[in-house]
């Protein structure tokens, strides 16, 4: 293909034209939608769209005779392979950074020009950064420019999913309860009002759940809780009426998606409104007259959230076993089956997530399965396509990480296994990541101790060796909610508040390994907060340990034993007698014989 | 003594006559100085002189009718001692929180009433939070309430010890080469005056040391630096004629120490001025006119002073033996001594003192000595004083912190000595701190990492035990300057990026562990951040590790041997090698006999 007429180049020659004709000198085009959701419905995938990068996170620049995509090193081998020929020219930022393309806008930029976004998709702490960066060089802001409007013919509308109810016993907290929580947090603020964007915390407030987002049972809405009632701003038709008597009993109504913003008009002098800067749009927070008095928190819910009740714990242990087992099933079946008939990573993909489907409670995947052999497990967030994907033969490691939603919880789960004998280099990687996720999955710490402190415990086995990974060591993971949930984050993340370790909380323990065109491992567990009782009974302060959640074996093939220290193989044949006990009832012939004897002790 | 009559009460009673004279409601004495220095000349003593708390760190808020000191758990035991009868009431905050004094005064002042603060003596960010929260409180503000001046009649004037020159070979890079490096960083910011309060920092760039602050061989002096030439505002007659002479070779003149402020009054709007918002004050900051361009920033010399040359090194491993050499001295006389003579805390300071007078390029201790027998340990900013001390007698653990003055460095060491034979208790506790201090002795992490994130490491091996302690894990060091040094520090301190650590930062490793009433233990030695040599050669990045500074035994008596891992034994048994290759050619007779018997492998 000539890539000077690649539909990417037609596209960016598009968006010129369109800032020609507004007079603007570049637009800016965020990886966000209006919910600030990680992951976005089809409507606003613009940014993928105009640039041919798919992955997840990365932020689109456009100026008339240059344009520069944000990513950083989790995408970068991606990244730099999809805008290849394009035009685009990739700039390759750290983990977090988030001011790179406010100052390639700003030198892009003459004075006294404009730069158009769309502030209905721009959180209101990103649009302040934007505007003072600007402000600085000079350069005017206009924030009502949604370029995709004017040049995306084939837009796909708002999603249509129905939105159904999370039901006891899955759902343990009755949605009035939870209300009853979120108003409690109201009132220690001064609020009488509450304005919410998030979507999963919509769906955890109201026990509800949708199908408007891949992966994320969630329904895009956004809502508005008074001290009495709520209104749900949700598409006409997504929500049944059995569904809409329920909420009604407990004083939600349902008003349109878009009138969400004539609400915030609504507000008087007469109301304080509690919002969170971080989880709300520009376009949405410019509806809020300048006479309400506006109280900035975190959402309330996204804390309730974060701490799993021990009722929604006993289901995720449920969950995870469930999980487990269709690991083992899909294992049984890949080993038995390599050399015979030829695997590639879409048939690891397919037959992972019939194993997952067989199994009670699923609803779904929580995120697309990455199954990287050798070169392409180096790619953190690869994925498979049918243009491109690696048949499974010959020597490597295969990595595969993925995940199931189920009524009772969320899993997220990363093993890596050799295919043929591993290699002395392969081992010794291997082995010093599964020491980090055993040093942090053995780590305990006093309640409160903010989350991304405990990061350095992950990465210190690699780094003594001169070795480190590019993303974050863990994410927090929701109830059968979305796979990537704040507020912790086991990572370099600058440490707020919010991010206080607290009893319930559900995180992922994933360090990683990644040899650019060899090969990447990646070993996760989730874990969850519990209590731990120390022999100092609380005299130093509370402390907390993680109840390690997931499981499946960890392949000991690839262990070079001389790596490990007698406490970490104590550690690893004490977790594999946890996940042969538990899931031995659950799967039966191949699948059984394969977990016994992936659980032998080391 | 009646408490009612105590002078602490009759000062508290003059500083509310003053309130009452002015119209004030309250008045808040932080523990600070024109320089924000940590250790304060004592004219900036206040409050100390008008709370009785000799903390080194804590704020005093004073109300009509009520009194708080806020101090962090450090100091908690002490000034609950020291604050008892008073009437001021103690407020426990956690260590590095800053808001509790906001929150009270905007309790205790009712709307529309004033507060009144020194500014100063108040740093700009700190202002600028005292402000906003008593202005959300509708509470008035006025900075110019200067409270001592008022009812401090014995008030001490400025010091006036002589400024010296800080020579070659201890100070291995000239001033010019210096004040070149700046004035690179300010064309960077595209500054071309950079206003200095920071003492040290000025020590550092100008290769000048003086004695105004005690254990601190500084000076107060403000600085004005342009692109050519430099101002140094210091008091009359303490820089002699022949230093000023060598200043004014290198462009640098001498102005009366008030002229600071007219100085920058005299900026005109061709100017532009780098300050730093945390270390200048809010009274010196309101000099510069509004028509001055201001770029905010971190002093380039706060971050060119931690990175200490190679050079610099040389001398500082120098120093360290000279001070390794002491303490041998000084514990082969304490271990011969102990039950023949009366030894107490203060008799362990002054002979510990003595035996580093004796040592070449001495010049003084970088801090007052804790010496804490038993329950006095576990306080860890006690200090013995001559009406309350402990003799060394019976069983029990003695703590020492203390350290030096060096023409080629600044040092700081804690040792626990067993006296009599400790519990099984103690050598546990002992231990799990040895493991803590071993633990991030040998962490390599990735150049550029952020302190803070390294301070999990050393807490790890308490937190398994449910352990914890109250204070930071390390600080940095200065050459010939103060013995705490931003910016890097291993603590629970929100991570900046000026934090990232570079090769050639001095910190200290110095986990404890505190149980009140009984004892106290804390090892603490200085390590050099040093370039790794990893077998991946840099594939991942560059990468540091510590180079242990500090050469002293660390005892063996007290260990629980059953706890420790060989691995462990091994860094142990190493450093006591090389303790002893070390410190041998310094020490003869007992202390030679001591040192080949504390270093013996374990």
């Amino acid at each position: 293909m000539d890539t000077r007429t690649s539909p990417i180049r037609l596209r960016l020659e598009r968006v010129r034209d369109a800032l020609k004709q507004q007079g603007l000198a570049a637009v800016l085009v965020p990886s966000s939608d209006p919910h600030l959701s990680e992951y976005l419905p089809e409507r606003w995938q613009g940014r993928q769209w105009l640039s041919g990068f798919t992955g997840s996170m990365g932020t689109l620049a456009i100026a008339l005779d240059r344009a520069a995509l944000f990513a950083d090193s989790r995408y970068w081998v991606q990244a730099e392979a999809e805008v290849a020929g394009t035009g685009i020219e990739l700039v390759k930022i750290p983990t977090g950074a988030a001011s790179h393309h406010l100052d390639w806008l700003a030198t892009q930029v003459k004075a006294g020009e404009t730069v158009g976004v769309d502030g209905s998709v721009l959180g209101l702490a990103a649009a302040q950064a934007l505007k003072s960066r600007l402000a600085a060089a000079g350069v005017k802001l206009r924030t009502d420019f949604d370029v995709l409007a004017a040049i995306w013919p084939e837009r796909p509308g708002l999603p249509d999913a129905p939105v159904y109810e999370h039901q006891p016993p899955h759902a343990p907290l009755a949605r009035s309860a939870k209300l009853g929580q979120v108003r409690e947090a109201m009132a220690r603020h001064g609020a009488n009002q509450h304005f919410i964007s998030t979507v999963d915390d919509i769906a955890w407030l109201f026990n509800l759940r949708g199908a408007d987002v891949t992966y994320n049972p969630v329904f895009l809405a956004h809502a508005l809780v008074g001290l009495h009632g709520a209104t749900l701003f949700v598409a006409d038709g997504k929500v049944p009426g059995d569904v809409q008597a329920a909420l009604k009993a407990d004083g939600v109504s349902i008003a349109p998606y878009a009138e969400a913003g004539t609400a915030l008009k609504a507000l008087s002098e007469r109301d304080t409104l509690l919002i969170d800067p971080a989880r709300v749009t520009l376009g949405l927070r410019e509806n809020v007259p300048a006479t309400v008095k506006v109280v900035e928190a975190i959402n309330p819910s996204t804390l309730f959230k974060s701490r799993k009740s021990s009722a929604e714990a006993a289901h995720i242990r449920q969950a995870m076993a469930q999980d487990g087992a269709a690991m083992c099933e899909f294992y049984a079946w890949f080993e038995q089956a390599l050399g015979k008939e030829r695997i590639t990573e879409l048939t690891i993909d397919e037959k992972l997530s019939a194993a997952r489907a067989k199994r009670q409670g699923f609803v779904g995947l929580s995120f697309s399965t990455i199954a990287g052999f050798n070169a392409n497990g180096a790619m953190p967030h690869y994925r498979a396509t049918p243009e491109s994907h690696a048949v499974i033969d010959g020597q490597g490691l295969l990595l595969i990480d993925s995940g199931g939603q189920y009524l009772g919880g969320t899993t997220d789960i990363t093993r890596v296994w050799p295919i043929g004998t591993p290699t002395a280099a392969q081992k010794r990687d291997y082995t010093l990541v599964l020491r980090g996720t055993i040093a942090l999955s053995r780590t305990r710490f006093p309640r409160g101790t903010l989350s991304p402190m405990l990061d350095a415990i992950a990465r210190a086995p690699l780094w003594e060796q001169g070795l480190d990974y590019g993303h974050g060591t863990g994410h927090g993971v929701g109830y059968f909610l979305n796979v990537h949930e704040g507020p912790q984050s086991i990572s370099k993340a600058v440490p707020t508040p919010h991010m206080a370790m607290e009893p319930g909380m559900v995180t992922s323990i994933e360090p990683g390994l990644y040899r650019e065109g060899q090969w990447g491992i990646r070993i996760e567990n989730l874990v969850l907060n519990v209590q731990a009782n120390t022999a100092e009974g609380g005299r130093f302060g509370e402390f907390l340990e993680f109840e390690t959640l997931t499981l499946c074996p960890i392949d000991t093939r690839c262990i070079d034993r001389s790596l490990l220290r007698q406490d970490e193989i104590d550690w690893l044949n004490h977790y594999h007698s946890v996940v042969r006990e538990r899931l031995a009832p659950l799967v039966a012939g191949e699948a059984l014989a394969w977990l016994e004897s992936r659980t032998r002790p080391l």
